[in-house]
């Protein structure tokens, strides 16, 4: 008998981000193969003596290849097993779930995705930075700041350099200086506000404002640690002061809440 | 003393996509207003008792105005009551949250935002198309295709045409034609693929596959019931048919999937 796998999007952090839907396949599972970016608290979910396999990468370890990730679905699902893979964020959203869906789509395995909030939805929500907002951001647009190996950036900068779109940057830390001297090569203003958060919605979330031409330096100046996303646009402008906002997310918000360039 | 308002998403739809905070809330609230776009079996969530205040528009009715709609949360809140504003979707993509947001501070109103599944998250899961893929979409676009009255539609159509990024259209059914037409003498591809999807992740869901040269003849044949998202780019091309999906997402999907052009 072939089991069944849910690719599922684990959301941004908080375990009460993730879906009711997420909740009840995780409660379902035999299994969860899981991703480093997927907090603690949402692996500790599921039922007592639900196997969990970690599949993400870790300092100094060797991550788990794509291939063998899939090749592990495959082999537990068609063991019989009700398979949860659990991934940040959302499983169509830089998850690389469509790879993992196809493979198993190719083995015979029935699958299901249940979307997950993502990362930029998560901060906006934490930061009170919207992503759209009538007169300043008629759009939203998300990329990757990641480069394989020594590869160069592969973005098309001319069109990113859209003051009138937020742009959203994951995993773009390590080359943030250079994504934002690139945008202003383009044509984006140097004085466009720039939002880093560091672990978003999660109790260590920090926050850094800057502007693009000064992105890059404050970052190494102040590392933060990982997932740092940025939100490049002029809403990021808006994110709130604490006082603003109800105790429960202040409390959360205070422990962290830096400001650079007040 | 004064109450608060949350700032929910409710997500694409399928109540079973909302976070396991929302339903919290929600379970919390004295008072829910709620968009039209909010499905009913969510707006029927909430504590016994609960006061409902529709603030969406109807065909054949007014919507309520933007700024009524903030003045009933300053009110509602200023009373002592513990609000739950629920939106389609995500309060702060396309969702003029931030815009309530904004007047319930100023008034000094405690807000919670929390985020919900967006209809391009909530569209690719129940389709199975991913909004990036290796090789085919490195980032993803959301814009909306709503113009104001008789202006023009407010797009840079230059930026816009890059077949590397998946570009979502939010409530562009009326303009699409218009939208796919611009995108092509941009110079984005004429057989770059279209999906239309109507009511994702609801019973109601239906597809429309089509191309960027003739998605606009095909919505204005075979119109669909709104909200329709449009899922631009590579990706379309990977909607998974029936028997590739587990039989619950099966059902759903079987009462009226569609393919114009298969």
């Amino acid at each position: 008998m072939t089991g069944k796998v849910f690719l599922i999007g684990a959301g941004p952090g908080d375990p009460e981000l993730l879906t009711v839907r997420a909740v009840r396949r995780i409660n379902e599972a035999d299994v969860i193969v899981h991703d480093r970016l997927v907090s603690p608290d949402i692996i500790k979910l599921g039922r007592p003596g639900v196997r969990r396999i970690p599949v993400g990468k870790c300092a100094g370890s060797h991550p788990v290849p794509q291939e063998r990730i899939n090749d592990i679905l495959v082999e537990l699902a068609g063991e019989g097993a009700t398979v949860v893979r659990l991934k940040g964020g959302d499983p169509f959203i830089f998850g690389r779930g469509s790879e993992e869906a196809a493979a198993l789509r190719a083995a015979g395995i029935p699958v299901e995705v249940v979307p997950g909030i993502t990362a930029a939805q998560g901060t906006a929500a934490s930061t009170g930075v919207p992503l759209t907002h009538r007169g300043l951001a008629t759009g939203v647009r998300y990329v990757t700041g990641h480069r394989r190996a020594d590869e160069p950036l592969d973005l098309d900068w001319k069109s990113l350099a859209d003051p009138d779109t937020t742009l959203v940057v994951y995993m773009g830390a390590a080359n943030i200086g250079e994504i934002a001297s690139n945008l202003i090569a383009a044509g984006m203003p140097r004085h466009l506000p720039v939002l880093a958060v560091s672990e978003a919605t999660t109790p260590n979330e920090q926050q850094m404002r800057s502007w693009l031409d000064s992105i890059g330096m404050d970052v190494e100046a102040h590392p933060m640690p990982s997932p740092v996303l940025f939100i490049i646009g002029r809403v990021a402008d808006m994110a709130v002061v604490n006082d603003d906002i109800i105790p429960e997310a202040a409390t959360r918000a205070s422990r962290s809440f830096e400001i650079i360039h007040a």
